[in-house]
């Protein structure tokens, strides 16, 4: 950043490049444009950014983000009770949710285990996982973790200690995406989608 | 924005939306980075964001950004006096100072002249330029507002309220980047880097 900016620019900017996928010259950028905004716009959104943490509170059941405690996926009467999906964090409920294709609760873990940078299953919400089938009521547990090697390490890793508790423990399809083209789609996913074939 | 999420959650998300070249999507990721981080990082980002249009600054006799006022542009005594370089932001003076091949004063318009967006002369810091150039001094002015159709449109109208002041009003070059190939560029490029073209 140009020493010839004052001394608040450029501490904003270096700010700004510490958000994921934000570089110096985005962060200057949007710096430039909240300098040029009206006062109350910068104040506004620097208000709700610096808020953040503390109003959004976390649901004490599934560990998802929620606006009470226990959150609205946990209380829904309209939900079946003896499913949990297990997803790493609260985005991946929005595609689920929209697939319209899953009516069970959620668990969030809080991320993957990754021991590469230091997470480690005591580090996620796995505890709080195994006491709520260890609770009863639970048939089946759906691993939703991504399918990176974090992700696929994590429902291992799981699916290890859900053994032996006389429940369904279940991973989503591996597969080719809807509207994909054979020939530009990587052999592994290819491998994965032939092995998981099903009769028409 | 899904409605499974959060009040606040949404609300930062509708805020940063509305940041250049930041979509809904981006805007989640933001968020969701923002949720999982320290407070203090949130806070801290947030309370400069909310400040920023207070703790700049601007020269009041360039209407550059700065620390103090004038800034120390227009009060570096190596600078030549009688030069005045005219650009449409602040940011358009890095790259010149950086090219190290101007060493006179700057005059920041404040944007460029749009009647479709209804920025008029008037808008932008004009009067200023042409109080800076009645006050004496000046031998030369350089107009080096953007090559697009905005800043030619307001270098000729500059160029015309400047003209009979008995000073030189210059226009920065057009023509070919460098490093780029002929093969690839424009003709409207090709054409006045022809009609720019110099002895050697």
């Amino acid at each position: 950043m140009s020493a010839v900016y004052p001394k608040p620019l450029r501490r904003l900017v270096a700010l700004l490049s510490r958000l994921p996928g934000i570089g110096e010259k985005t962060a200057t950028r949007l710096s430039m444009f909240l300098l040029a905004t009206p006062p109350d716009f910068a104040r506004e959104l620097g208000n709700a950014i610096a808020r953040i943490p503390e109003s959004v509170i976390r649901c004490s059941k599934c560990f998802n983000i929620a606006d009470e405690d226990p959150c609205s996926l946990c209380t829904d009467p309209a939900r079946r009770d003896d499913l949990i999906c297990v997803v790493e964090g609260p985005t991946d409920i929005v595609p689920i949710e929209k697939s319209g294709e899953f009516k069970g609760r959620y668990h969030v873990l809080g991320g993957a285990i990754s021991p590469i940078d230091g997470v480690m299953p005591d580090d996620l919400h796995v505890r709080e996982l195994l006491g709520r089938v260890d609770g009863g009521g639970v048939t089946e547990v759906v691993l939703a973790t991504n399918l990176t090697a974090e992700g696929e390490a994590t429902a291992s890793y799981l699916a290890g200690v859900l053994k032996g508790k006389g429940i369904r423990v279940s991973r989503i399809a591996y597969g080719l995406p809807m509207g994909s083209d054979l020939e530009y789609a990587d052999e592994i996913t290819v491998g994965r989608a032939m092995k998981g074939r099903r009769e028409l």
